[in-house]
């Protein structure tokens, strides 16, 4: 495996970063001397990791047929106020919606512990610098 | 520090990430099952590492009065091809311009230090997963 991306600065706190074609604008906060016309930097690594492992997790439900219609993951974090800021806990929450869903239950678990122990990279590489844990909800 | 975001899954591999106002959609590639509406989740590590160094380095250039008039920041990684699937090594590349840097060379290194060693939270948090190398290049 091997990634690139670059990272231009526009001036000020703003960079365009460009990954494989697609442009996304970070900017710090008013306060860190931005204009928040993009997410700071440190917060994409909570998508990246709601991210990964969604991808992880919506397949594995195709396949043992779980009828789920909506899927929303949101990732809190906790961490340091000095630097350098570090996350020190991570809590990944899925939201999944569709019927019947609590008769799957087992699935459900199955799959977010497979993604989380197995496949999931992003949390693989995160676990070493943090705690994750996860919870289920169905909606 | 207390941070939140949400990933909302939208259909195949696609994701919207809502991060404090600011949406971002993921996707996989068609060769993930994907579309590519967006990057994937995993590189977004990369783009948070090179966006967090360079918020750091940018306000300490101007404080050590060192006349650079752009950054381009390249963060490359290499990694298993083995689920997990994560980096072993990331190297960022910082390119900087500006007149007669060469001069100002020393400052560069010195901020760039103080951001691996010091201030970056995404690098310390990262260095604990991966190898991560920095070159700085005048252009």
């Amino acid at each position: 495996m091997h990634h690139e991306i670059e990272c231009k600065w526009k001036g000020k706190m703003e960079f365009e970063g460009m990954i494989n074609g697609h442009s996304i604008t970070i900017d710090a906060t008013p306060a860190g001397g931005g204009e928040n016309h993009g997410p700071s930097p440190k917060i994409l690594l909570l998508l990246s990791a709601a991210g990964c492992t969604g991808m992880d997790v919506i397949p594995m439900l195709e396949k043992m047929r779980v009828p789920i219609t909506g899927l929303n993951i949101r990732a809190v974090a906790d961490g340091t106020d000095v630097d350098p800021k570090v996350y020190t806990m991570m809590k990944i929450i899925y939201e999944f919606s569709g019927n019947n869903l609590n008769e799957h239950r087992e699935k459900l678990e199955r799959a977010v512990s497979l993604s989380q122990e197995k496949y999931c990279g992003v949390s693989a590489m995160l676990s070493k610098a943090m705690e994750i844990t996860t919870e289920i909800v169905i909606a």
